[in-house]
């Protein structure tokens, strides 16, 4: 029997127990043990639950209890899902979670705590929700030459871009939208503004390159500026708008950046549409997978933490990631970054547009200069744009080309 | 250093040997050793390759080597393939393979050989070519109340259906321009009839139920009968055409088959295209997953023969599944198989259709009668048709919708 804590009994906590007692049969085969919840972390009570006798609310019972194999922490948030995390991974206990804020910013450290303690942690739920991502990355794909790992990692945001895609709908009435429909925080900051993603990525561009990139240091930026207008420009050549985040690397330096895109139909990325979330991986000689599924929900998100669990239950093996080296050193800066642009302008002339950026793509748009760029570096586009500026021209909209 | 041995030096062959040699780096590093390909057999000498002096023709030699660890056996077919490996195993030797015929006939017998010598039998590159889909399968997703596992495993009769979609183009044209290309062989029949798919669906289905179904116990259909005309009237309705491989499971009686169906655009299945594959696994609480990627071809396949091989090497686990048994006996009748259907006929009128079929949503189409059904059993639709027929009706076409 294997005795678990669950630290916080939310959606993520409350869909872990649920899962454990539905699915006890598969669970049961799979992992080989009985799993025990013994105790639910948490500030509240929940008189009306079925594991309303476990639930408790002094953290040091659980770190003291020796019977405790393993802790589930589904809290969110730096702290105190820090401190917890440090003091079972210290007292000898594995530790699984979701909490993709916290490996972003602390998973080097978990991971050399876990070494040094000789458990595990695991974190297949903080990336892409129930997708399995982390784990066949690690298992399946790191024999490849990774050139990139990137992904549409944010459900809230592509599910407002596919609104405003399939209505023509404008940024804020889509947003309205996702937050009535429960898809969206009253607050979606973290959201709408890439932080999420960038979290995400951070973490996935880790375990493909060993360094775990401080979020700072990623070029993040949200869908906030992303117009109706654009929409309908993009859907004239053909493309769509996603909010990507990428991890480059030529095997030493890496570009890591989150900001929307235009993707062709042709990439696999383009069809992923909803609140889905993708990750795709581009290496040699494997060309390119990808992983596609729900990357959020009590049910998905609840399947990784127990998938991680049933691993440990059966193998006792961490990632067997060579552990992630915190290094925001080895970050290209982004002036470097290179790719083709769209970009939407008033107030410019063909002549100047040319002068500034070269032969460009025109795409017919109503009161302002819409065209694709070749591709160049993000220092050579900025200097283009601002030459632009110099002579009169407003900068309505730019985004990069997949 | 671990000594691997390579049968069959065709084009996955070399394509292992030129991943283990050009990531050395990433091969090592992962694996944690040292690989030595000391040799490779084959019927051909290859003067002119690196290789030539591994290149050995008498199998006793691997077998009675006891330096050699893991046999890589990538040679396809049913035999000698069976005879290599069940002797590799006897011999404590590792084995993996690529081999869906050898995999889908006695993967149940290897299994259990494997276990007893206490190696491990691996074959994710036997479904999905690079695509990571076995691995997590077992290790991310079986905590789930699997449903079902469909997938897009056949790349070369998605390519010949992809072409019939986007040029309007027969069967036969689509067949013929995919042999020019490459991507079908001289005789195509293991493809278009949906052989190499049932092979797949058999491997995925034991993955899930742990029983391994005899092929020729698979209802399969391939893709032979599908008409330009089906195409139209599937784009009419917003549909399209995939050959699927289907295992769907209550957890005791398994129904499983190969055919084509017809898909709507919200499926994650109906935007593969070309020579891709993709496998898509329901559950609880987990939804629906997907993994997408090159189904075959030599870099990606050498990237999944290369991944079960660093697995090995780290962590000498087998799949972790129970073992698999030979089970034609849990089968569902497919006349029990209940779907709607898209039927084409001639010589029939509404009134009698309405008979027949009850309602039914009407297509437009070119002298003949197209509609789409309601769900109905198999054996209920076959029916129906029989009683159109035996009035003077003559059925065109029919194919299932997912």
């Amino acid at each position: 029997m294997r005795n678990i804590a669950i630290l916080g009994f939310g959606v993520v906590g409350g869909g872990v127990a649920e899962l454990i007692t539905k699915n006890k049969r598969e669970v049961e085969a799979l992992g080989g043990d009985e799993i025990y919840i013994k105790y639910i972390l948490d500030l509240r009570d929940f008189p009306d639950s079925p594991f309303a006798d476990r639930v408790i609310h002094d953290y040091n019972i659980i770190v003291s209890d020796p019977e405790i194999d393993t802790v589930i922490e589904v809290m969110g948030g730096s702290h105190p899902a820090y401190e917890f995390t440090v003091s079972a991974l210290k007292a000898g206990k594995n530790v699984i979670t979701s909490n993709k804020e916290v490996v972003a910013n602390f998973g080097d450290e978990f991971m050399a705590l876990a070494e040094e303690n000789g458990v595990c942690y695991r974190f297949e739920a903080a990336v892409g929700g129930g997708i399995p991502v982390l784990s066949p990355i690690i298992s399946c794909i790191k024999q490849n030459k990774i050139s990139e790992v990137r992904g549409i990692l944010n459900g809230t945001t592509n599910y407002i871009l596919t609104k405003m895609f399939s209505l023509g709908d404008t940024f804020e009435d889509s947003l309205a939208d996702a937050q009535a429909k429960g898809y969206a925080e009253r607050n979606p900051d973290a959201d709408i503004l890439g932080i999420d993603a960038s979290r995400k990525i951070a973490i996935l561009g880790a375990l493909v390159t060993g360094k775990l990139v401080p979020t700072e240091k990623i070029h993040t930026e949200g869908i906030t500026g992303v117009r109706a207008e654009d929409v309908k420009a993009a859907e004239k050549v053909g493309l769509k708008i996603k909010l990507l985040g990428r991890c480059i690397t030529d095997g030493e330096s890496i570009s890591v950046t989150v900001a929307p895109f235009m993707l062709s139909s042709d990439e696999p990325l383009s069809n992923v549409s909803g609140v889905y979330n993708a990750v795709e991986v581009v290496g040699e000689p494997i060309k390119s997978v990808m992983f596609y599924g729900p990357g959020a929900g009590a049910g998905p998100t609840a399947s990784a933490v127990v998938g991680d669990l049933m691993e440990i239950m059966r193998s006792g093996r961490s990632y067997a990631v060579p552990t992630m080296v915190k290094d925001g050193s080895c970050v290209r800066d982004f002036g470097d970054f290179e790719c083709r642009s769209y970009v939407a302008m008033t107030g410019v002339c063909p002549e100047c547009v040319k002068d500034a950026f070269g032969e460009v793509q025109y795409i017919a748009a109503d009161g302002e200069c819409a065209f694709l760029t070749s591709s160049m570096k993000e220092a050579e586009a900025e200097a283009a744009i601002s030459a632009l500026t110099a002579k009169g021209g407003a900068l309505k909209s730019r985004i990069r080309l997949l």
